[in-house]
């Protein structure tokens, strides 16, 4: 197959606006690609179209493999009514590559629908390359007419605070039978969840996911003058999916896009302020001294800090 | 009265180790100056009495003000047996000066043991600086042969993050009534936590006390793989505090020392590249319009990001 002719920012722009799927297609592996010689186009492509960004619901969801955010997503789209992306965070492993690629194969009447968009996790990446390129996927996304975008994440690396920090509401889906799944997850997950919900509230389980909801209601309680609500539903057979949208709309706040933007580019600049300084040419080698010395006890880091720029 | 003598870096480093409370109580205060001017001594006074710190017992101690954290350290002192410092890190203000300052004042039976060495907050300075100092501070009282050194924080602000960075054990002190306290405090606090007590465990309180240490064990119990203990005692009538002693030696983790150290010092290298990069000409300005642009949405961050840079 021959490849693609390139195409220019302005193409990608129209096509991107006219939700040609192929295009945004093309647009989300640019901005996913590492090579440097497409960064200038990408730049481009996202400064093209960000007059077009910021009207969208955006949504992050975490959850262990098997708790069922691809099922939940598919329930939700019948509440919801209005065009949907959903992107995924994690890189693709061998560990959660599979479950990942399943889930995404099971959302097959989004899948159909010409008003969803899936898009599965970038094949490769570190997560702060990963997480930058899903700000950006978002603003393409949102350009594209998707109204509602989701972004999921499994739930057990670093990039739920950055998923936290680019979404309007952050939802926790948890199983039925208290604790076992939060277990898997990382310390401090919900400190950064704005909505609980224990899914597969269904058939023998309902019981069991009342119980978890109520133990977690009164565990959050215990932690957070402002605790997140916790619901309990079934996405399978969609018993209180649509209350569950409600108040993950209710609890939406786009009003902490400012500062989510700000904090992104403070961290960005500190990263790129970072990697530069590394860059010269005898850091590296005296960075290794420095260290010897503060892993042996023979410096403090201050001293170390002082002599490594002085 | 006449400013006193200055002292040499040798000056300083013997009396330390002599353990001469006035020549400490000078250091602390040289490595807490915010003068320029001090900075060479404080690093010569620092290197030199490196070779004799890290053989305490590092811990944090956190609660809202009326805990009982200071009642707790002195019926802590009679199991503990050995010579102990206290530093608080939170600065004084208006709000907190006087609660903290009343709580020192009622540590009386320690502040008359020679065993013991208590050092109020430092009076002004932002947190960043409080706590680069107070990890200072704690290499000072090493030195100076004390064997246990508590920090303690009220649990309100940024610096729980920082004492948790510091200490090999962080211990939570909670009131009775399940709830309340905790909600007076930063949420995510229970994520540094390695330890939880509830105190004024006595008299009327005590079955409300161990209903909340039931409360908060069950909750903890959702929320992590590793959940920290959860005891109940009263610093006042010393019940419980035999056991919770045991319990913090058991918890209280040393090996995490070297991360600290190898964090501290990355955290203090990206501050002072920040620092670096913004004294620069005309950064502070361009860096005024990016903003504007980024909160107007006229940019992208990392579009900001590289036009600041480049």
């Amino acid at each position: 197959m021959p490849p693609l002719p390139r195409l220019t920012a302005a193409q990608y722009r129209d096509g991107i606006l006219g939700r040609d799927r192929a295009v945004l297609a093309r647009a989300l592996t640019l901005v996913e690609s590492e090579l440097a010689a497409d960064e200038p186009l990408a730049r481009e492509v996202l400064a093209a179209v960000l007059p077009h960004t910021g009207r969208s619901l955006r949504l992050g969801i975490t959850g262990v493999p098997g708790a069922g955010k691809s099922t939940l997503i598919e329930a939700l789209g019948g509440e919801i009514g209005r065009p949907l992306a959903v992107l995924s965070v994690d890189p693709s492993s061998p560990a959660t590559g599979g479950s990942i690629l399943g889930d995404k194969t099971r959302m097959e009447r989004l899948g159909r629908s010409p008003d969803a968009f899936i898009r599965p996790s970038p094949a490769r990446g570190h997560l702060g390359g990963v997480a930058r390129r899903t700000r950006e996927s978002i603003l393409l996304c949102e350009a594209a007419g998707f109204e509602v975008i989701f972004v999921e994440t499994v739930g057990v690396g670093q990039s739920e605070t950055a998923v936290r920090q680019m979404t309007d509401c952050f939802l926790l889906l948890l199983l039925p039978g208290a604790g076992d799944e939060v277990q898997g997850m990382k310390r401090g997950i919900l400190e950064l969840t704005d909505v609980v919900a224990v899914n597969k509230a269904d058939g023998e389980n309902a019981a069991r996911a009342r119980q978890t909801q109520r133990a977690y209601a009164a565990a959050l309680h215990l932690f957070a003058a402002a605790a997140p609500p916790v619901l309990s539903c079934s996405a399978r057979t969609g018993e209180g999916v649509a209350a569950l949208w409600q108040v993950v709309r209710a609890q939406a706040d786009p009003g902490r896009r400012p500062g989510q933007v700000m904090a992104w580019f403070d961290e960005l600049l500190r990263e790129r302020l970072w990697q530069r300084f590394h860059a010269e040419g005898e850091v590296a080698a005296r960075r290794v001294e420095l260290e010897a010395a503060l892993r042996e006890g023979r410096m403090t880091a201050p001293e170390a800090v002082a002599r490594l720029l002085g």
